[in-house]
């Protein structure tokens, strides 16, 4: 999905006015890729014959990877009655899975064209997921007082 | 993500040679597409301050359908040691799961905006998993011995 | 968590009052049991280091069921505005994906514990799931009027 | 699931000899029925008919901490290949997500015994993970290096 749709259904959020909608869409349209190209690079390495066993630690953590880029994707796109507390931390624990996941791919990526696309698609989620975090810290961190959404609005 | 983008994914899948890519990337993209409708459409009827109770039904179809929807993408984008009759129940459940949201959110439509882009998007997902259904009738159904990804290839 | 605490949990519901409580909480300890089971099962055979290849099909079935049983547990949990079309759909694709997963576990049973314990879990599941099916089928299946909670109260 | 139980899951699992065996069944166990907890508290407070609005900070909080225990859970499931960062940043955000809603389900828990037992849930479940988490960090943590299950058997 481009992430102009994604857009729209965030702008069609009653809570949304104040955010910084492209920032989110872009996030959340990066861990949806990343959702699907570590799916299909776990599944895929399983399907390399005669290489499974030298894949397992790419397989685990793509597995690890897919999993928690789709919960993340899930809370972004939750508004209503944000904790700021609750967001960040799982982004943070996104951008470590994404990096991971992303070093050990790149390791097969000259054997792999999957662990490529997959490596790319952790590292570029790792960037967007990393950015959201930065403005969450600018605007400062209360215990679940403001809304994220009402910081990202600056 | 656009089609494309998961085509490239599914092509990388060193078992998706003989597989239609393009049936299997729409569908999994009208998938995604769908989540991210219904988990935005759950939570912004949980924004909707004063009309919460009415929407209740909804906020449950909503909550159903991105769940299942997320694992029906998940289920086909994994190629190896398919499970046709695992991953065909699957579909028939995401296709009932989107018909009932649909018809729900359809009802709000005139009202919600995102009840309006949330109906659409069950509607195409809906779609897209009964023909994939379709091809998996067509091409026979056996007790998981051939792949589906083989018959879907024709 | 022993049935007993999923059926305080299951009453402590304000739709409740009707349900066989003891068959939800039963069926939902038995997907539990099952997500456990099929998750363990998928990572040991991973990391079963020469014998991986020969597991494939194994772990595939696993992830599978495990994404299934997940889901389905979080639909029965839900009791308000239940679509008992869509929860029937969804106990099928699971009974299913148990009955798989349990037929291919069942043959590396004698080499591997943990392919036999989720052989095990996986029959039980299937076997909950169905007895749940047969209820709802037993007390009739309209388009999704009335609530599959009151038909199971018999 | 009794402990026990998944303790013989965990057992099971041909990289789990040198775990503290117990200490993970004991928090994947917490994690379950926290999972069930939540996924019940946020639907009953949507059955609750006429105070679904003032309940809206505590559905949220409760689907959230559904899916982060969920995925916590599936993570600490897998012992191959395991990366200490990833599971600890996820076991933090866990951690943060059951504290928040244990502390607004408590608010309710004198009006809704749903609330009641998931503010109980959620309490048990982050001791459960600060407690894992304190082990990692007392055993040192490297950049993915050595596995958290060799740490944790001290």
């Amino acid at each position: 999905m481009p992430a102009e749709t994604i857009e729209s259904f965030v702008r069609n959020q009653p809570r949304a006015e104040m955010q910084r909608v492209e920032d989110y869409a872009e996030a959340i349209d990066a861990l949806s890729v990343c959702v699907k190209a570590c799916t299909t690079c776990a599944d895929a390495c399983l399907g390399e014959t005669s290489h499974v066993a030298e894949l397992r630690r790419c397989i685990r953590l793509s597995l690890d990877c897919a999993d928690v880029c789709a919960l993340t994707a899930r809370l972004l796109l939750r508004h209503t009655e944000i904790s700021d507390l609750v967001v960040s931390a799982q982004l943070r624990a996104c951008v470590t899975a994404c990096q991971a996941c992303a070093e050990e791919c790149r390791k097969h990526s000259g054997a792999y064209e999957h662990c490529h696309l997959c490596a790319n698609a952790c590292r570029n989620c790792q960037q967007r997921g990393s950015y959201l975090i930065g403005e969450v810290v600018s605007f400062g961190l209360g215990a679940g007082a403001p809304q994220l959404a009402v910081r990202l609005a600056g």
